[in-house]
């Protein structure tokens, strides 16, 4: 097993929200719009794109990764990091399944999303079809 | 934007693959059963965890992550890199959907898994509960 991976941001998604006291607790369609800022030297990645909805990996670069349980603001009920989705967790990378409005260039215009203005996007995959 | 970004494997996932020739395409439950073992310093991570399916977040280390377009072996067409689920991307980070079964101590059970026997794991996210 390797001892550490390194990852590469793509680009950035942009939200209105500038602090964390800002941002929803979730992605949510009913939050409006975001733009997913792809960078332009991997805009050719998005050849034949045409999903309606799509994964969104990013990362949230100012949660803590020494903690292994928490509180949920939904339900106060404490929880291992691994039985919640907040981003408290030992590799803070989040996912987010949002539905993909268009596409022009490198910018996507997605549904709501629940994260700081500029956070780092690390992979864009479309959604498998609904069974 | 952070110009690198520094995850690290929380465990391994065992499969009955043991070459890429032998790792069925994408996960599917009809294929048995794989088994996840969490390291043990993070299994109080897994406190009350009682999905019935989770997220796992995984590491292609041996995919190639300069490609931009590739054939999809489900149809021929070329494709950019996010437009499918294939391993080959920037960031080879692997995203399945599957049933969770069980829990013994750091070990979980779960349905089918695509990946190589000793594939690293990133991240364990129980899935949404289904609209």
């Amino acid at each position: 097993m390797s001892t550490g991976i390194r990852v590469t941001p793509i680009g950035s998604i942009r939200t209105p929200y500038k602090t964390l006291d800002e941002c929803p607790k979730g992605p949510d369609e009913n939050n409006g719009k975001a733009k997913i800022e792809l960078l332009p030297n991997y805009a050719d990645g998005l050849l034949k794109l045409e999903a309606e909805e799509v994964d969104l990996l990013y990362w949230f670069d100012k949660a803590p990764r020494d903690q292994l349980r928490g509180v949920s603001p939904h339900d106060g009920i404490e929880r291992g990091v691994f039985a919640m989705r907040s981003p408290h967790r030992p590799n803070p990378i989040a996912l987010s399944r949002v539905k993909l409005l268009s596409i022009s260039g490198n910018i996507l215009t997605v549904s709501g999303m629940d994260c700081l203005d500029g956070t780092a996007l690390l992979d864009i995959k479309p959604a498998p079809r609904k069974r």
